[in-house]
């Protein structure tokens, strides 16, 4: 039985930066979230692969500890395909193509064992399914985190914005809570979040780290000085996959631990950026997580 | 005798926000910086003026308790004017036009009583007369700090770089020290400055906040979270002055106190952007710096 329950894209990604390229690379929103989890609490993934999802990435998935009951093989299709390319400034992808495949259909079952479970977080898909999945669970877990993208916003803002609603935590990207918010200070954004019934707003911000804001509190963690990103695909999931792993392990739901779990979150992020697909986040361990955290606590000091 | 001298530009400034504007307002690299630097050190600063310059300006400036001897007057031509205008996305200005008049032949002049400072402050203008305002000293100060821009690594790349060598600390924004050392990498444009033998990189990074980098050491300071920020225009100037001003004033080059110098750096940057010209950064008192500098401490706690 997990103890959080993640939802989200399962993908085969082309991915090509200045320092190297892969092709049909293990992806998607899911996986880099439970990856990422994994190292915390035990996730369980719902999400669809097709016919062409190679048996190793399987594989690589259970050797996390991740439960796989809640991914479904539609063998009518293939798995979600994403090909970008990131130039010199590594902060944003350019979408050479996607291709939906087996997702355009989806809708995500949940297995039993999932539904349980107390903690859920919504990986970045179709904001319909997201409260779809969110009213299937036999009752309201106790801490839900979602996470969004500028495509929802553009083609779906009124259900991203009940999405925003119905959860505890809000987790975006600056551009996108500018975008959704239509404002150009994400202070602002942060605010309606908070307007909107969501407890935590927290905006990833790439490179120059993230801010956390509640009710009177505000939580700034910088970025992990890296000199070398070879592909920061997946940065942002494996962002949300630690923080709800670290606060389902420590079960507290304390401000105080979320500034922690934001800055567990920041560390496990950074080395995913410092290889190509999951290569560097599945090959991490509990030391390497926690010697970055304290780096993180002198990088603030003063 | 003024403890800190500061080299820049004083200029007339029309600038456009999407929340207001102003009309040849009080402007200028050693402007911002000398009120800054006035709120913890007497400055004295270098610069020239025109015909033009209202005396309510200098009024202004001598009420901070800034030494105005080597403000030179050119009665032959007018001040220099700069006219900007900042879109929603207040982190970038467009400039509308620079018309450098009696800054276009200027040749700084030190007077007797700034010769000896220990502390000098290079702001932003051509690298040339950075280099010969540091050789005009009557001995090299205790600490010399640089600004650049964009235009003078675009037209003047290799003084910039013979700057960078010549000073302790060496102060630029993300965007510039990408151009000047022609990488994607903030960390690896850092490693440069640092192997150029400046002792301190501190790269300024608008509303995400500062960085600093010397040897071994890495201090991450977050921007202040403001939702109302009317006008950027000097916000770094005013960091650079703020900073050499902490320092002059506690008299303490070590590397612990240089990360409380960029705190209070960045508290009256932030307070700067609230409002036009220098109206903000003008009617502050130290009262409500130590309030923010305290507040960036529960920033960052974790």
């Amino acid at each position: 039985m997990p103890r959080v329950v993640i939802v989200g894209s399962v993908a085969l990604d082309d991915v090509q930066t200045p320092f190297g390229k892969v092709e049909n690379a293990l992806g998607g929103s899911a996986v880099y979230a439970g990856i990422a989890c994994s190292l915390f609490s035990k996730p369980g993934i719902v999400g669809v692969i097709g016919s062409d999802f190679p048996k190793k990435y399987l594989d690589l998935l259970a050797a996390c500890g991740i439960d796989l009951t809640g991914l479904e093989t539609d063998s009518a299709g293939k798995t979600f395909h994403w090909a970008g390319r990131y130039g010199l400034d590594l902060n944003s992808a350019n979408t050479l193509s996607t291709q939906l495949n087996v997702f355009e259909n989806f809708t995500p079952k949940l297995p039993d064992s999932y539904r349980s479970a107390d903690f859920l977080f919504l990986g970045n898909i179709d904001p319909g399914l997201q409260l779809d999945v969110l009213k299937k669970m036999e009752k309201r877990p106790k801490l839900v985190v979602a996470d969004t993208m500028n495509l929802w916003i553009s083609t779906m803002r009124e259900k991203v914005l009940e999405v925003v609603k119905e959860v505890d935590i809000c987790l975006m990207n600056d551009a996108e809570a500018r975008q959704l918010f239509r404002t150009p200070s994400i202070v602002g954004a942060a605010r309606q979040i908070l307007a909107l019934d969501s407890k935590i707003a927290i905006i990833k911000k790439g490179e120059h780290g993230a801010v956390m804001f509640g009710k009177g509190i505000h939580f700034a963690c910088p970025g992990y000085p890296l000199e070398n990103v070879l592909d920061p695909t997946g940065s942002g999931d494996c962002f949300g996959g630690t923080l709800i792993g670290y606060i389902a392990k420590t079960n507290d739901l304390s401000l105080k631990n979320m500034r922690k779990a934001v800055v567990y979150a920041s560390s496990v992020a950074s080395f995913n950026a410092e290889g190509f697909s999951v290569e560097k986040v599945s090959s991490i361990s509990k030391k390497d997580i926690d010697m970055r955290y304290r780096e993180f606590g002198r990088f603030v000091k003063f």
